[in-house]
């Protein structure tokens, strides 16, 4: 607290990101990142960009991201004019709130969700409701019949992984014309199916994705937005009133060789898929009621044993998981899907810890 | 124009940075970047962290920068905790906006000045009124002697290069002891005076600088805020509710590297300062008024010729320069400081055009 702070200062409840704990060598399955690293094609645009001595590293990088949003403009088969480039999908949400989700009427987003959007939302000034998922932790559309100028949630859901199809997706968009509808697709390409196909046909409608976590690139910052050129230039403005050079020289290189390599890309989504499967396999076998999940991360509960207990139990053995304290999901635990032996390394801790 | 924009939208005046010219050997003196590479360190910093495969690149970077801020904390003499890192100095400046400079009474900063600091103040709705520079373009801090809630101005400043003493912010930190007083030093390091010693004894101050110019890493996007603990903690407290990790893994370590070699840093500075005043020399052997700089940029006019002729018949020579087609300033030309090589260019050019 601080006499010179603005007065929202005082209001905020800052995000707090998964640990990136100090351990030689924890299991570390709590912020959802790749098992696998990034194409070797990324190593060699960062190699290329350094040159022999770093020289171009003195030059402001591109504002506009030009070529990467043409690469992954290219990819989606959509316009450079329909992609917006941001540090990471959390800036792009950031600058997304301020840009189209400020209105009379609130926003809408459920009630068990990234946890990053009320935090958005104090940031901004943006009024907002919260929709209750199903029991079965599930969106439902027909509940989002309430006034609003803005719809949001992740596809796959977070924390919980569960998937939602397109056609839900283009019901509520045709419901809600007059409303920005934002699809956060941070983990879309672990089973569900992308909005982007929609963009054309729907003014309203914006779609988040980012290289954190399907592309192995959380290192590097990048994420994007595809939309309607209205809701981009929205973005743009914003951002050029923020701060015009978000990504920096490596970074925009990074990601662009991510995206050219699509080889690599499907291979490390069928892997992470697979070990999701068995893992779900392994977790049910040990008594977890786990949620279906089309994301690279798991959210289950066991009814014998206290999440928060749970935890801490696999940290002793440094296995870090994460576990949110919030109504409706304390007893939850939800696992981000390693490689097939960091997920046997927990499945023996976890019968070890349920048989003591 | 779009129904979906939230109404600041509509009221924003995007910054637009200097031209990233597409030409193949450009004399590119207009963003005022460093002539030279950044330290060999850099790159065997970047080197050590991509290591053989990329591997740390699909794990997410340490959101609180805390090596970096540790390694710049200790350059300073101050302590972690009075330091804040963002993306750029132009993040650093827009959540200093949004954290510190948004109060009842207005902001003030000069007419002349970074012409980011308006487009700032519209996207956070914060009131401001500009304080005119003197005739010779100097701030005189009495001037500043009228209601306000804070005060920011580069120093050096921007446009012009000219510095003030560091005992004119003294006086003006003793008048001012409720307003936030933020000196933005991206260009400091040639040749003014830091006021980095200053923040124990001020609580209101804030310092904000950059590794873009003088370690040549404007590619990289870092930059930083020094002061007070709950100065810094606003500015992330705003940070985590807007981007955990703003800084990736590459700049981090990139930065960190360029703060150990001080040798370097040293020899490049001084190089850029003897061009400056060989260019300065130049310039006024042609005829132009030059203002007296501490930057690596030189703000001059000459009185027998149109600065917006002169920046198009340099251009057509791919020599790059800035104008500001503003009050006070139209007449004026923007230089930043390139090789002695660049300068050379730059003169002969000038002095055929003149001639012509």
């Amino acid at each position: 607290m601080s006499r010179y702070w603005s007065d929202i200062v005082h209001r905020l409840t800052p995000y707090v990101p998964g640990e990136q704990p100090a351990l030689a060598h924890p299991v570390k399955l709590n912020t959802n990142e790749n098992p696998y690293p990034p194409s070797p094609r990324v190593l060699a645009a960062i190699r290329e960009e350094l040159g022999p001595a770093g020289e171009s590293l003195r030059r402001y990088p591109d504002p506009t991201a030009q070529k990467l949003r043409e690469t992954v403009a290219a990819y989606h088969a959509i316009r450079a004019d329909q992609v917006f480039a941001g540090n990471g999908s959390d800036e792009v949400l950031a600058l997304t709130f301020q840009a189209l989700l400020k209105h009379d009427k609130p926003l809408l987003f459920p009630d068990i969700t990234y946890s990053f959007y009320p935090t958005y939302a104090r940031l901004f000034d943006v009024e907002y409701q919260t929709i209750p998922l199903d029991d079965a932790f599930a969106i439902n559309v027909d509940d989002y019949a309430v006034a609003n100028s803005g719809i949001l949630f992740p596809n796959p859901n977070a924390p919980t992984g569960r998937p939602l199809p397109l056609a839900d997706i283009e019901r509520l968009l045709q419901k809600n014309p007059d409303s920005a509808v934002v699809i956060d697709e941070a983990y879309v390409d672990f089973g569900a199916q992308s909005a982007v196909t929609l963009i054309d046909r729907y003014p309203n409608l914006l779609v988040v994705q980012t290289v954190s976590k399907s592309r192995s690139l959380a290192g590097m910052r990048v994420g994007f937005a595809f939309g309607n050129v209205e809701l981009i230039d929205a973005l743009n403005r914003v951002k050029d009133s923020f701060n015009s050079y978000p990504l920096d020289r490596l970074a925009q290189v990074a990601a662009c060789a991510a995206y050219e390599d699509d080889e690599w890309f499907r291979d490390t989504c069928a892997k992470v898929i697979a070990s999701r499967e068995r893992l779900a396999a392994g977790l049910t076998e040990l008594g977890f009621d786990v949620v279906p999940s089309a994301a690279n991360l798991l959210f289950a509960r066991h009814n014998g044993h206290d999440a928060a207990t749970l935890l801490s139990r696999l940290r002793e053995r440094e296995i870090i998981v994460r576990h949110f304290n919030a109504p409706r999901i304390d007893q939850h635990l939800r696992i981000s899907v390693g490689t097939d032996a960091e997920c046997d390394v927990l499945l023996d801790a976890l019968r070890a810890i349920l048989n003591a």
